[in-house]
């Protein structure tokens, strides 16, 4: 039930849904308030008053019980169980300027796949089907063999010609077949990638053709992802996931590929990714009651060096000049021989990637968001350490990657960190006092500050005047010590003191790590700058962007805007795919046109080394900049700094 | 060089190689000599009287110098180096009545695969082929991936469209390209059993066309034969053979897959003619300083029952009733997940069979043959414990395995043994004296008699007139005294006695050995009757014999017509295919064709159960007599016999 919330003294009113936490209501809404610890509830500073409503709350020992009485609470310990009035107490007030700034809210949200959709179009047609089929049992006037009398009987049944046959079926075919005399079902592949044939890949006795389950795996550098899916109803049962264990031999892809030279590594890498896979698959079936014999097949897509690793392909050329990958069309191989616990006839059909560092999960989000059959012109932008980008339409598709860093990842920043436990998200600096407002993820004490975190940090600062576009601190800003103070890597803001932290140190942002940050977005936005100029568009004909990636689901658009990483576009031309590589390997699940024409998607995507583009380093250099050199490619940040002087 | 050995006082010449021994060149002409030791020399019985030219003879312990130097040899003992002329001394003298048998010789040799053959009629077209290529080095301005700059180097070379790849080439793919600067040779499979497009299969540094290997694989219920195949040249380089290691667990099929039904049966069948094949494979590469990673694939041709175990396919099913095999088209299966130590890429293709009991060795046999595209009605008969058979010819194929029972292996005769060192496989008999003149295989001691020796010893005493035609010894042959005499199972001939022999007791034949190899014999000659009969022909309709496996190629073609074994027809209609099962692989190397018609081949094969085939009993009821109850099959022999009282 959505419930409303009056932040007062400035009549601003947010819809959140019940139970929704106060401060992240306020955040919502573009209302700052006081708040060091992340949320946890012991800085005390995030109180406020409850005029009007109900609030679910707990007092703690930072409210006397007369505060308590007056109606003060903690915003962030407490949830909105009713439509409330909200008073914001003078030492968190803010300019209403400063408001200007809030005004699409990031109510988008990523979308599930359309199974409802893919069925009106069409597409909704998995290509592997299971089919019943009732067989004459063998006689001493009938008594082919058993293979002959399953491919007869079910090409009779379905019109079906010239059948394959996976071979490990033929080890107990003899049984299944008399197991319900004669009477089986077989799960067939239509796909044609492995054979020219339908291919009979299990078969059961009895009619299961109402049961019948695969599973999509995204390996990304960081995270793997597993989904359930029923192809007999067209519904996704549920995902798991879990680091990849491949972390232990490095964060990035670039260490895990040095890895392999070493003797054994690749196979070890091999192995702990198979592990990871397997570890998350058995979970989820369990979750779901389900034998991992009635998965008929996986889906894949995963960044071209970590396909490499888990198909125990060597990675290293993906590393050196000229940056060839082995493989960015993989034959479907059997996942037993991946080290997959799973049945022999279980084959594994990966998303095709494109070139060393546009990989099989851009092109599977590039199916997943659709783009590739539309008319819009579109950027589609997978931001992390070799942030993704992609831009065209129906008619072409450039696509390139930048070498961005790993500073939305946490890496190169003191205080960086994953969006794990702990981390600040969430930011909000009253200009007046520097005091911030910070979120974090479970709402714990804060240990260091997220991708997400950084790009709100980096904005509020900027947006408040605290930090020039050049990325330095103000000098005159005497005012705002203890906040801002000078450090050995030059100036500093202190986003967090040491007691109220879980880490015991103070939680800063330093100029050099600012720089970091700024290098990070300018990377993105030179790439899909000089990919715009090598067709000859600008900013403005862009007509959609897509947001793809965990990264950026969580991310605030207006700042990532705000800091020149998103192109300054409507907010409404923003879109949200979510992790479109998990979403494009479960289409090729769902669809056998999906999987027959991701190939053609990929081979349609012509990649751009950035390196080897003319334009880009000036590109680059222009962009390292806040929001940007040129500020007329940013107009309404321009605009909106402006106001607020 | 050829040598004419004549015979004194028949005047019979015999053209024999230099160097053939004079015993087997005796026997070769019809001559009987007196020998019991199998040819070792000790019985010292085989002595003879050099007349003109030379013998290389060893003098031994058994002839005086005075013999010496009148010119006495031991035959057994003498090769021929010049045309001779030989006198058989009185005592081994034969009536001259018993000479007419000797009309046609057993010059018929299996003759081996004739590649200037299918050269010439446009089949020698390997289904694996190496193409050389020089690709375009990678660069900046070109770095798709290296299989896609392979895919496109052959195709733009070859004209080859849409190439498909194994999917473990991936794993050296990039080390290979790189390793002589994109300079590479790729050996790609035609044969669109596995994949609807040309697959890449193996790829190597440099200009390698000139080197092309496979194998050929023949398992026998006994012996397992590996060929190895130059496709470059299109020669059989060589061949090695041992027993299956199956053997261990049974001699037959049937034990065999009763062993499968015990706990880890079915895997231990399967590892162990898997080690087998490692074993003769390792040998033969190694005689011919091939590293196995240059084998490319390989054909296999196997009866239904090894090509179950082997493929680990549990067998139940052959055995009962109604007699199914799991698969007799089996799809192509990676090597290596059958336990062969052999490079990932190789895959295994492997004959059709017809039915449980008409496996792909006699289908291979029916290629080798090409009966299947003669017009000529051709009987093809492959004789052991399932006799197989097959008639027909361009038009339609009929064929049926008759369950003969292992006598011809020596299975059921008391002195029976497998055509090993020791075995008798040439026997002669003097019916005046009933002294036997016997050849042993490596013409050492005897040890018992093989199959072939027992067609041979039973015509012997058919023709000879110690046996009846309802194989009992005849009441009156007191003469005959001590060769034939009672034993507890009946009468018997003494062939040696104890003190001639490596097992140090008399070896003899009983009148209960006489009876199973009647048996035998009689379901041999009934199964073709009754197809024969099924398709409203009759036995002189059959324009050719074509006798296939090891047995076939050491039969006499007369004494088993003698026993009603093989129809009465001019001996010039016979011939030998030899080992037609490993042939019939060979040539599915050698040629495309042959791989992809194999099927059709084995699809034209009509399959009679015998023992549902109405008429069957009563022509093996008819059969249990020699040569048959109805003289006028036989009538070659029976005129023979005629002649001979």
């Amino acid at each position: 039930m959505v419930r409303r919330v009056t932040f007062k003294p400035y009549d601003i009113t947010v819809e959140v849904p019940e139970g929704e936490n106060l401060l992240r209501a306020a955040l919502e809404a573009g209302v700052h308030i006081n708040a060091s610890c992340g949320g946890e509830g012991v800085c005390g500073k995030c109180r406020v008053l409850l005029e009007q409503g109900d609030l679910v709350s707990s007092q703690g020992a930072l409210l006397t019980d007369e505060e308590w009485n007056l109606g003060y609470r903690q915003a962030c310990q407490s949830q909105v169980v009713s439509d409330v009035v909200i008073r914001i107490p003078p030492e968190s007030l803010l300019d209403r300027k400063t408001l200007v700034r809030r005004k699409a809210g990031m109510a988008l949200r990523p979308s599930p796949i359309n199974i409802a959709a893919l069925k009106d179009q069409g597409l909704y047609n998995p290509a592997f089907q299971k089919k019943f089929v009732e067989l004459t049992p063998a006689s001493l006037a009938d008594n082919i063999c058993d293979l002959t009398r399953l491919e007869n009987g079910l090409g009779r049944r379905y019109a079906l010609d010239n059948l394959a046959t996976d071979f490990f079926l033929l080890r107990k075919l003899g049984r299944v077949m008399r197991e319900d005399n004669f009477q089986v079902t077989a799960t067939l592949d239509f796909a044609q990638r492995l054979s020219r044939k339908p291919r009979i890949v299990n078969l059961e006795p009895g009619n299961t053709a109402g049961r019948h389950f695969a599973l999509a795996v995204d390996i990304g550098t960081t995270t793997v992802w597993v989904q359930l899916l029923d192809l007999a109803s067209g519904e996704i049962l549920g995902q798991a996931a879990d680091y990849n264990a491949q972390l232990s031999y490095g964060d990035d892809v670039i260490t895990r590929i040095l890895y392999t030279q070493k003797p054994g590594g690749l196979e070890k890498l091999q192995r702990s990714v198979a592990a990871t896979i397997n570890q998350v698959m058995h979970r989820l079936l369990k979750r779901h009651k389900l034998p991992v014999d009635e998965v008929s097949h996986i889906t894949l897509a995963a960044n071209t060096t970590m396909t490499h690793l888990f198909y125990g392909i060597d990675p290293k050329y993906i590393r050196l000049t000229p940056y060839t990958p082995t493989v960015c069309h993989t034959p479907p191989v059997r996942a037993r021989d991946l080290g997959l616990e799973v049945p022999e006839h279980v084959f594994i059909y990966c998303v095709s990637s494109v070139s060393s560092y546009v990989g099989g999960d851009i092109v599977a989000g590039v199916l997943a968001s659709g783009l590739y059959k539309e008319s819009r012109l579109t950027l589609f932008i997978d931001i992390g350490t070799n942030g993704e980008i992609v831009i065209g339409n129906q008619q072409w598709l450039a696509c390139a990657a930048c070498s961005a860093g790993p500073a939305f990842e946490g890496g190169g920043i003191r205080f960086g960190m994953r969006a794990t436990s702990g981390a600040i998200e969430e930011v909000s600096i009253n200009p007046d006092t520097c005091e911030p407002m910070i979120l974090t993820i479970d709402m714990v004490k804060p240990k260091g500050i997220c991708g997400s975190g950084l790009i709100n940090l980096l904005a509020n600062l900027m947006e408040a005047g605290i930090i020039l576009p050049n990325g330095k601190f103000r000098d005159d800003l005497i005012t705002c010590a203890p906040r801002i103070r000078m450090s050995e890597s030059g100036k500093e803001y202190v986003l967090a003191h040491a007691e109220d932290t879980e880490i015991g140190q103070d939680i800063t942002l330093s100029e050099v790590d600012i720089d970091n940050i700024m290098r990070a977005k300018g990377a993105m936005f030179a790439g899909y700058m000089t990919l715009l100029e090598g067709v000859g568009l600008r900013l403005q004909d862009l007509e959609q962007v897509i947001l793809a990636g965990a990264f950026g689901s969580f991310i605030n658009v207006d700042n990532a805007i705000a800091i020149g990483l998103l192109p300054d576009l409507p907010r409404d031309k923003f879109q949200f795919v979510g992790n479109g590589s998990l979403q494009g390997a479960t289409l090729l699940a769902f669809s056998r046109e999906m999987l027959e024409e991701e190939r053609r998607v990929a081979d349609m995507m012509t990649n751009f080394e950035l390196s080897e583009t003319p334009g880009f380093m000036d590109q680059y250099i222009a962009a390292l900049f806040l929001p940007h050199t040129q500020k007329e490619y940013f107009p309404s940040i321009t605009e909106r700094l402006q106001v607020r002087k």
